[in-house]
């Protein structure tokens, strides 16, 4: 164990981050599993099926390394529920290729804003964070689907445009609620248990970061931003 | 491969038999992973999600079994999508106890019709059929659940035992379609093949035998069958 995870509010505040991802990985196993159910044919479901079964494995690393820490990852989790709850709430897909598209978007988004955090923390927990962030050919993959199938019906690209907008701006908002609202992670953010740390204009910055990622990522599918 | 493996007719059986299995398992992933969702804690939530995951990992055993046969899994499977989407679609659970009730009736009068079909084939497929039936504590877990959480609400066993009643009406229609209707693997259970077969009235034990085992299920949970 590092020297900073011997202080109980920086521990308090990596436990709130790995509740944070964990219920993250849990819930998008969920729903990516339930948007597997519209592919078009049954071997694309397969595939999307092991992208859930891929975050579940996260999951169960996550919840492993909370337990580690001397968490309970059920109350580690639960100050997330309404976050994820309204997140999958607000960005539920109603076709194939929008479930296609939330997976890559949101959940590209949603790395990029953990790998921020990340810079935050100790490294042994960085390692951990970024072990659970690996694509391994999943941003690949679902780029090629969702490529083929835009091809096929090339009308919807306005639509996707807008559900790809919308899917950013849901994910950005809760990500700024869980960085300003939830103190142990402003806290930390803010370099209060030491390390380094980011004032409003460094933390403006690193969601100019992520809205620039996702600007670049549309453009990878030939989509308007 | 066996003896009976290299017969044409027996060898369209069995890749039926086998991709829709698969399809089975796979349809189930994604019901369960969906039903978890409305888990009342999160720690319930991923012990559901596991067992969805472990129905993915069955899903891919037969999925390399039907490419060791020379099958294509998407054509062996595309036969039984109606079958899936309807029993889904008229058992869809509408609460979390529902939802365990259906994974442990549903799946358990699954498991013993096809246990029962792998009495009519080689040994090789019903070991291999064997392996991806394997329980590995699963009934223990659904009934500890489902018993807890009836107990804490007796009120709705009444409403319960209707539920999976209508489980098994739906199970057992979709298995008696496939069994009779689809016609590779009525010729399998007729013994057209080699090996044995069943006449009708052996049919209709073995549909008798399955509602027999459902109804001491049922006992199980302390619920009318």
């Amino acid at each position: 164990m590092t020297e900073r995870l011997a202080l109980p509010g920086y521990r308090a505040a990596i436990t709130d981050l790995l509740g944070l991802l964990a219920l993250g990985q849990l819930s998008g196993f969920t729903r990516l599993a339930a948007d597997a159910e519209m592919a078009p044919t049954v071997v694309l479901q397969a595939r999307m099926a092991q992208l859930a079964v891929t975050e579940f494995g996260h999951y169960r690393r996550l919840e492993a390394a909370l337990v580690a820490l001397g968490a309970d990852p059920e109350e580690a989790m639960a100050p997330f529920r309404g976050t994820f709850e309204r997140f999958h709430e607000r960005s539920r897909p109603s076709t194939w290729l929008e479930g296609v598209i939330k997976a890559y978007v949101g959940d590209a988004i949603a790395t990029d804003f953990y790998r921020e955090v990340a810079g935050y923390v100790d490294p042994q927990t960085r390692a951990l964070i970024e072990e659970t962030l690996a694509d391994e050919g999943r941003s690949d993959f679902l780029v090629q689907v969702a490529r083929e199938a835009m091809a096929a019906e090339p009308a919807v690209s306005g639509r996707l445009a807008l559900w790809a907008r919308r899917l950013v701006g849901e994910a950005l908002t809760q990500a700024q609620m869980v960085a300003v609202e939830r103190d142990s992670l402003a806290e930390l953010l803010a370099g209060t248990f030491g390390g380094p740390g980011a004032d409003l204009a460094e933390l403006g910055r690193m969601f100019q970061r992520l809205t620039d990622a996702h600007v670049a990522r549309m453009a990878r599918l030939g989509l308007a931003a």
